[in-house]
């Protein structure tokens, strides 16, 4: 399983993009591939295949009506693990024995 | 006001780097910048010098005991907005009419 | 076309990754794909479909021996313009009326 | 030393932001910090606060008639390594005893 990050964002439109956002996230949201939004990005977890194809579909919507898109990246794999959208902030506070903001 | 997430992790160490997580979190926790934790890296709200000082910090403190850190940064400034810790993500939920999952 | 700069390394594994880079160099060279390489990464052209699947070859490679993999990518779609892994760098020579370091 | 990949663009401007990528790259070039230029971003080699201060200074320009900018950092800290702007691509070349293209 892996953890993949994105955002992405036409160039050349408005310097309001939250309209685009929005229409990624209900992409994203009707995926079923499981998710967490952030105020930087979004982040999915599944097989490299399944968030891919989520990445994919947010990207052909886009590019209907914007010619220029810039689109962020990152994947964390690790063999053997899954539930971690929701596992690695909670080993951080286990290890920092605190809540921390999320 | 900038939005900056950053992840920052040693290589050649364990797979396992979550010590190293912790540790950069408890120096942002307690510096006094408004920040959110998620499973790809956190997210700091403030002036440019003030991120990039708590960024700094978690890099020297890195480098105490790493000889090789990978570290990525992703900034958003937009003028005269800020409160987007939390905004952002309400301003998708806003245009969607419904809650997402965070 | 896109241009989609990537970087991907081990974790876990020594703090010399070289090795890895260059094994993923290999099949980025022998996959037919246009491609730059450069100190932080390497940057292919070509449609979505062709550029990501030169990626995943890459990551399902070092998935046979590596248990962790961090992986960064940076995608620029532009429509309707192609040859840009020269033309980025020439028109910013243009503009400037002068050469800068490659 | 550090190696510092960024990119920096402003948002809700044209589609194409060459004259400001010209821009930063002529504060670049007249840092005195080496780099080099590709077709995703520039490359800096030095000091963490070297390398910073040329960034920021990109930022502090682009500010002045930019009211959103997204911004890119890669950074790749390894401690008694120097000379990697060109180091790194050589060293890829010499494990595969070939050229690659730059």
């Amino acid at each position: 399983m892996v953890l993949l990050e994105f955002s992405m964002s036409p160039l050349g439109k408005s310097e309001s993009v939250g309209k685009y956002v929005a229409r990624s996230l209900d992409i994203v949201d009707k995926s079923g591939v499981d998710y967490r939004l952030n105020p930087m990005g979004t982040v999915l977890e599944g097989d490299w295949d399944e968030v891919m194809a989520v990445v994919k579909k947010c990207y052909e919507r886009m590019k209907k009506d914007c010619n220029r898109i810039s689109c962020s990246v990152k994947i964390d794999f690790r063999k053997g693990h899954s539930g971690r959208l929701s596992g690695k902030v909670k080993s951080v506070e286990r290890r920092l024995k605190r809540r921390v903001r999320t």
